[in-house]
């Protein structure tokens, strides 16, 4: 039984649908135990997150996939809270050979969102893991018209809320299935090593 | 009167429909003299490229805008070997406190395109030029239908090639438009200057 | 009169000695008004930051220079809640066409701290600020043992802490020098525009 | 068996020294195969780079390692230049699954060179492969005094070129063993896969 946990912070929800999306494709893959942690304000304290039970259950994973919503340009604070939580998992390489993946939300199709992906690939590079990405082509350019990546990313998924201001969040169909396709292929990976 | 160069490499043809509409903008600037030089692949020997003439146009240049395709996540080869030919005039500190802007195209909305304007801006850097952003913010979000900005990028005009393969590029009016106005931009802080 | 803002978080007080530097820097241009402010902990609230006199602050700057240290190789969480506070201002244009820079501190010469120059870049870009480099090469490429950018990075200061972990932070004198050169930049454009 | 490629371009001859150690690193690892290749100006013509031979070997590779120099903040364009010939491998998938590493040098502590490896690690993203960082923290953290990761870098290696202009590149040995211990490293996940 391999564990994927999908750790990741959500304002609006968008971003928490793209990791329902994730989730999906890695429990498609047998014996795969997935769990999905999501950050909250609450386990901030100044600026510093703290949630043990959180880094427990990171510490006995073989994948992890980082999820963050793009606000001004970046990761979300609360998610780079809990990012700079790990500094003592880093200096004691307590990730060092498990697999890592990422994904990230905004409204824009492009909207910086690879700065983002950029800083959770170096993020898992400072932890020692290996990163993989998401793995598909724009399936438009093959003559497909599912919408797996869509947008065009390969770093990671990127997810574009097409949802109305003041309303509820809205996963595009592509963005859904390319979402559960890195899920899958996560799961998949973890299963070979 | 200020003097704005665009130096561009274009393969599809796509780039330089993006070059000349960032020219346009330019242009609608009062006393701006906008050259468009366009990188050649004669250019380059042996992967260094050398044109004296267009080296010397830059000198005397108040702005210099990039341009490139995003080709396999990055600057094209041949923009790239135009950059790596200006170390001397970097040493020189022959392009300090000029102005810089860039723009970049792809088949995909997002295609890692963020990846190569960041490029521009980290070259732009190493010559210590100030870097004007692309500075609209996605038109849509304030209800607005003309296209600007609707990628969604800041740090430099991302342009999307929305022509069928094998045909000749189309430039989408929303992407020109961001284009010209990007122009503008440039030749109104030029002036400023 | 020009308004310098410095704008940064400071954990152990090294960033803290960057940013007084690029004030003694911008400081030595006369009808320079330079102001610091310390982003605390005390300002965030569940991951959120919130001060409106520093927004105020902000508003009326001619040119903001921001700095964090580096965290798990990007920008602290405490200055990303800053930075994602300003979404109001970004979605305004409250910034727009003003000058901006930034620093960074780690404990290694490189320390992926380029990640963390790169976000502040893409911040200020988002912004339609006009970015201003560190204008300098490193010094010991032309002879000289000032240690002026010695660690050799162009998008913004780049200073190493080199005190013994424990022991209250030091800057070296190279990088305290590279800050107030970059501060006398700003000041310096800031007089032009 | 397992096949370790490393392909690179070198200029001075200082990366041609890495590329050495990364090699000597993954020759430690019994039954592996290690082939270098190295990139030359005569395989590209008007910009564009073509060697069969070479695609051909890394068609058939496990693993493969990109190094290249830093010029004028990002990848050589001769590196580029391969990458960029790489497009029809990327569409067909052809490297999908295998694992990538990288290296590159300058002769700066820092000297832009993260942006050099954030492309080696956008690249081999968009081939679909596994990303093996540099696993090691700054030895100097830990009160060891063999350089390993002297400079502070995860993404892969940072070396820089400690000889005196107009002479021969020399390798410190801290980084020396630190591009040793990244070939073991991909060698030994090489072998897990």
């Amino acid at each position: 039984m391999k564990s994927i946990v999908i750790v990741y912070y959500s304002g609006s929800g968008h971003t928490a649908l793209v990791a329902d999306s994730v989730a999906k494709g890695a429990r498609s893959v047998p014996d795969t135990q997935v769990d999905l942690l999501r950050i909250s304000g609450e386990q901030i304290q100044q600026g510093r997150w703290k949630d043990d039970a959180t880094l427990a259950k990171l510490a006995s994973a073989d994948a992890i996939v980082f999820g963050t919503p793009t606000y001004m340009g970046g990761a979300s604070a609360q998610f780079k809270a809990f990012a700079d939580a790990t500094g003592e998992t880093w200096y004691k390489r307590g990730w060092s050979g498990k697999l890592a993946a990422g994904f990230t939300s905004s409204g824009s199709p492009s909207g910086d969102k690879l700065s983002t992906l950029l800083y959770l690939n170096v993020f898992a590079n400072q932890h020692g893991m290996l990163w993989i990405p998401q793995p598909n082509i724009n399936s438009a350019a093959v003559g497909r018209t599912d919408g797996v990546n869509r947008l065009g990313s390969h770093t990671g998924v990127m997810a574009q809320n097409t949802g109305a201001p003041g309303t509820p969040p809205v996963l595009d169909s592509g963005d859904a299935t390319t979402a559960e396709l890195l899920g899958r292929q996560v799961a998949t990976i973890a299963k070979r090593l």
